[in-house]
């Protein structure tokens, strides 16, 4: 605490990112990190790019990263925005719509960043509880507010929301702004960017660090409406007027273009997931039905505090969260197959595991 | 204009960035940039980088930098903070000393960017005058305050100011924070970096993006006192857990480590910019004396804004600014000895232009 700091900036309670360990020989399964690199055209962009070029500044609308982005997704380039990672366009979005009369709905379990903008931003939110199977209903989310976020699939259940309850959300929810947060849609789920033609009010949000490989160069973005985009942009050029650096823009636009790899890569990472799934369960574990590249379990009756302690000791990350509804499960990234055999078999060597 | 828009950014006035043409064929006087490309090392970095761990989440306390700088700078490493250029640290700077109930302090010339920052946080500001010859006078600063920031080198006038007098104000002004932001500090002047054990209120920022030719991969810093540094970091983790990507991270380290190629390459752009400022005096300029990559200059009769055209008819970019106190000047980048000549013989050309 300091007398220099801003009266707000008292109050804050940071975001604490999963750990990043500087040792190696761990099995890491803690950050949600694919296993797989990014495209061998990554690889190759960042070989071959001319670093004379980096005296200059980059381009400060990414207009080729836009275009690509807008070809990909069948939307136009002013339907785009982009940010030093998802955090960053997170952050806009909520300064941008969020400070807003009534408060911001969002589910009571979900990517915890979104408190803390809250916080940074002084917007007042609401927490709409999960039911009991960890989903989202979002007919629970029919109430006064300024605006409604969640994550689809939700992190860190997993679970997905189907497309038509979010179309339906939009049809009851015309006057305030709608942020579906896709990080993870491209392990399931359908992505609702096919929706923004129709709703004015619709931001979604996905990011390069999970689906792409590529969370070590900080790209997301959003699709939306122009007039969405167009206030992020007057957020983005009030604060930082060249958030992505030449290599991040050049990374990007390769990993979109690359889409066999991207398939090939993503199929796999959905396969491993499925049999961990079913070794899992068949260990004593409930697993949440999971559309991302991880899943949340908890076992019968060992503690998932003592069971991340014991993966420890075996040099296996995994995440826990000390929340109380969601303090008896794990967060497991999926790895390779390799790392998922290893998991698999150091849980089977806990003495209290036995396989049904 | 949106009805979804919060409140406040219907009120902002962006920042515009100097023009970053997509044509080719032009000599770009016009954003600061170095002429010369970064450090060998940083290509070499580049070029060997194994793309593979980008799938990976980067440190998000880039510790390695951060201890980088502390040995560059004889400081520790907790009394270092790096953002995605100095915009960003500028902008967390902002909103974690300066949303006080006394207005914050700064040049009524100077980064423009400054007010953009005030009204995005809603920061009030006093803007105080510069003197006739486009000084900063210090001694003007003796007024209640919530914080007072200024460049030095000031922009666009690229005047410098003594650490003495920096020295004096800090004596007298303990209570809020002072910002000098020395965007320009390595090609004239001397940092105040040096003084940050003495004064807990003192807090530098420095940026990648001039002297170290790295303007692409967007790199900046501050140098305090560990409690303002852990200010920052608040608001850094309460907004984006890891704004600087891999490369960038690799990138200015490798930077740093080159302190004679760093040192050559400044020296080229101040003994270029002394040269072109005796042409330009002689060709009847007054050119304010730089202790920066820039001179800022007006022709004893023929208006800035049309000598503006003229060049750019000719593919010379430079800056022109319409605010009334500076509408007769001219910000000219230091560009390679064949641009500056190119420059100086363009303005040669112009009918009006005699040598003396």
């Amino acid at each position: 605490m300091s007398k220099f700091w801003s009266e707000a900036i008292r109050q804050l309670t940071p975001y604490v990112p999963g750990e990043q360990p500087k040792v190696s020989n761990l099995i890491k399964l803690n950050t949600n990190e694919n296993p797989y690199p990014p495209s061998p055209k990554v690889a190759q962009a960042i070989h071959s790019f001319d670093s004379e070029r980096l005296r200059l500044y980059p381009d400060p609308d990414a207009s080729l990263l836009k275009q690509t982005l807008a070809d990909y997704l069948s939307v136009k380039p002013a339907q785009v925005f982009v940010g030093n990672g998802s955090d960053e366009v997170l952050a806009h979005t909520f300064m941008a719509f969020f400070r807003q009369p009534e408060p911001l709905l969002m589910p009571d379990i979900s990517y915890s960043f979104y408190d803390v903008y809250c916080n940074l931003y002084g917007i007042e939110c609401r927490h709409i509880p999960l039911r009991e199977d960890f989903g989202i209903a979002l007919s629970d989310y029919n109430l006064a507010n300024g605006g409604i976020i969640f994550a689809n699939p939700n992190a860190p259940t997993g679970k997905v929301l189907p497309l038509d309850d979010i179309e339906a959300l939009l049809k009851q929810n015309t006057e305030s702004v709608v942020v579906v947060d896709e990080a993870y849609i491209d392990f399931g789920g359908q992505s609702a960017s096919t929706l923004v033609d129709q709703y004015a009010n619709l931001l979604v949000i996905q990011t390069f660090s999970k689906s792409r490989s590529l969370a070590g160069m900080r790209i997301g973005f959003a699709i939306g409406n122009e007039t969405l985009i167009e206030g992020l942009e007057r957020v983005k050029n009030s604060f930082n007027s060249y958030p992505l650096d030449m290599l991040a823009q050049v990374t990007a636009i390769e990993a979109i273009k690359d889409d066999t790899y991207f398939k090939e890569t993503t199929q796999k990472v959905i396969d491993t997931r499925d049999w961990t799934t079913s070794q899992l369960a068949s260990m004593g574990f409930k697993v949440v039905p999971s559309g991302t590249n991880f899943v949340f379990a908890s076992h019968r009756y060992i503690p998932a505090a003592e069971l991340m302690g014991f993966l420890r000791t075996h040099n296996i990350l995994v995440r826990h969260f000390s929340r109380p509804i969601i303090d008896n499960h794990l967060r497991i990234s999926i790895g390779t197959d390799e790392e998922m055999q290893a998991l698999i078999d150091c849980l089977k060597s806990h003495p209290e595991v036995t396989t049904l």
